[in-house]
Formats: C-alpha cells, structure tokens, sequence
C-alpha cells in the first residue's frame, strides 16, 4: 500500500488538473485508490503500483510540467494482509470502544 | 493544511491504538480532521495544528513508545483559502468533464 | 530532529533561491543543520525548531511564492538522546564491521 | 533522484542495522548514494532506482521486520539534468553572495 503525492512544479499554483491525470493513471492501470485531501492511497502489487507512479511522473511531464515533485509512503507487510478499509476500521473500533 | 502519518517504534507492528489516540488528541484540539489508510488530513491554524502535533507526538511516548517518527506534508497558500473538500472537489470536477 | 523539504508552487522551476533563504532562517535560529540533496536536517527543541519551519513557510511567501508544499520527517524519542551525526557514526559502524 | 527513509516495525527502536543492509544493497546496484541523518539520497533511473527500493523492503523483511514503512521524495525533471551536488551548490551559491 502507498500514498502518493504528486507536485508538479513550474506550472503555476492550480494542480488538480494534474491530480486528476494521475487518478486515470491509476484507473486505467486497475489499481484500487482513494484519493484524499493531500494525497492518494493506492493498493497493489509492488510492480504493478510502481509501474503506476511512474506514468504519473511521465502523464505530468507531457501535460508541461518540467519538474515533478513526489511525496510518497510506502508500506509493506508479511505478516498478515490488509486494505485500506480494514486500517481504518481497526482505528475506528479502537475509538468507539472509549 | 497537514497530512499526518505518526509511526511509534519499538512497540510491535499493530499501531491501531497509537492512531487512535492521535485521532483524540485532534478531536480534544476542536480541529477538523480526517483519517485515511496511511495517515490524517488536519486544517486549522499553524499553531494550533503544530500543538496537536506536538501533543501527538507527547501522547504516543506516554503510551510506550520509546521513537516516534512521523511524516507530514504542509501546506500553506496565500493566495485564497481552500478546503480538504475543496480541493477533491476540484479534481472530481476535472475528472467528471472527461 | 527533523527532515525538511519546502517547495514552492507558482514560481518557477528553480527552487534554489527559496532553500538558500531558508538557510538563512535556520542560522538566525541558531539551529545544528545540514543541507543534503533533498532536504535539510534540522537538531533542536521542538518549539524552536517548528517555529523556524514556520518561519521558512512566511518568508517562502513573502517572495512571492502563493503556495507552499512541505514534505518533513519528524523524529523523536525519549530512550536516550542522539545527534545527526551519532546516527550516521551508527550506520557506519554497522558497514564498517563487514 | 530520491531520497529514501526505511522504517522497520516490530523489532525494537535500533534501526541502524536495517539502514546498513539498505546501503549495502544500494552499493550493490551500482547507484549513486549519499546517507544523511534521516534518509538517503539516491540518483539514477528511475528502474534501477526503485527495484533497489524494492530490494531494500525485501531485505528488511528477510532480517526480520514483518512490517516496513518508508517515507520517499521522488523527484524528476526533463528540463535539465541535474546531479545532487549541482543541487548542493546551486543553494551555497545563493548563500555565499549574501
């Protein structure tokens, strides 16, 4: 699982147009996501996920943007496997259990 | 605008009940918030949202943890004021004009 | 001790300028730092040292940057204290004893 | 270029071990690195670069850690190559004409 921020810079301050390529990106490569606030959570594989952010980098540059700046978590486990939903609903009966 | 992601080390790999007392902490503070699956969309005022942090941050070595390492991105404009749902307003706006 | 990238948004691709004058607000902090390729790292109390981070965002803005987008790792623990350069001493030894 | 900070849960709050395997693996790929107090910097193409990520989580896992979380700058540009000292001096030249 990753979350991804994507700037792109020498564009001026509006981004989305360039956050809303990335979410075709990550549409057209079938990956799971969830766009938020600041960023977008995406579920996947390693290499099907990188393969992804690696066509944002590309999608940003030919929409004109000669520098892209990533933020980007990343996290990997062996132990057990978990979405995004099951995260956040661990979280969430941790809190309603007060 | 912030996003949050808290990582307490040395205490195992749930970290469900470390979030969770950061999410306290930030409904404590009055500021809005928003969790996703790798960390919390905080808006508010500088001070107020970096004294959560810090207190975040107090709470989680209180609770055992001996390290805390946590990444954030900040945002800040002058330019006009903008909110978490603003902006995925913005990019679901350019996405449903495809 | 933490880890700060700003970058500002709707002024160009050259970042330089913005990051020397951050510079410049860390020395009249009197703050240990170290610029490195993608950041710098920054040693000292956290009141101080988010009071310099915040100072960096007011005078990125006051150059005439709109938006400001901060990527920063934040790293505190109460075990035992360690400077920049015990950690990177740390890894070394770790290298060294192969 | 990126800057990498591997994270390692679920085993104890000394990581500078895990950090040593990174930089071995990084020096194994051929690429690039320089270490600093919280993370990596690493220059090379964009394949390379992230299958020694990739390689860096496996090993991480290998050792023991049955959840690895990093926090990742990714940056690209087709405007004009720069390495990371160009980035270094481009800065200290700003400063030293003050």
């Amino acid at each position: 699982m990753i979350d991804l921020c994507v700037i792109p810079l020498g564009v001026g301050v509006s981004v989305s147009e360039y956050v809303a390529a990335c979410q075709r990106v990550l549409n057209d490569a079938g990956l799971e996501h969830q766009m938020h606030a600041y960023g977008t959570n995406i579920e996947g594989e390693w290499d099907e996920v990188f393969a992804a952010v690696k066509r944002c980098h590309e999608v940003v540059h030919e929409m004109g943007a000669p520098r892209v700046s990533t933020s980007m978590r990343v996290g990997t486990r062996t132990d057990r496997s978990q979405t995004m939903n099951d995260k956040i609903e661990s979280v969430e009966l941790k809190l309603s259990s007060d």
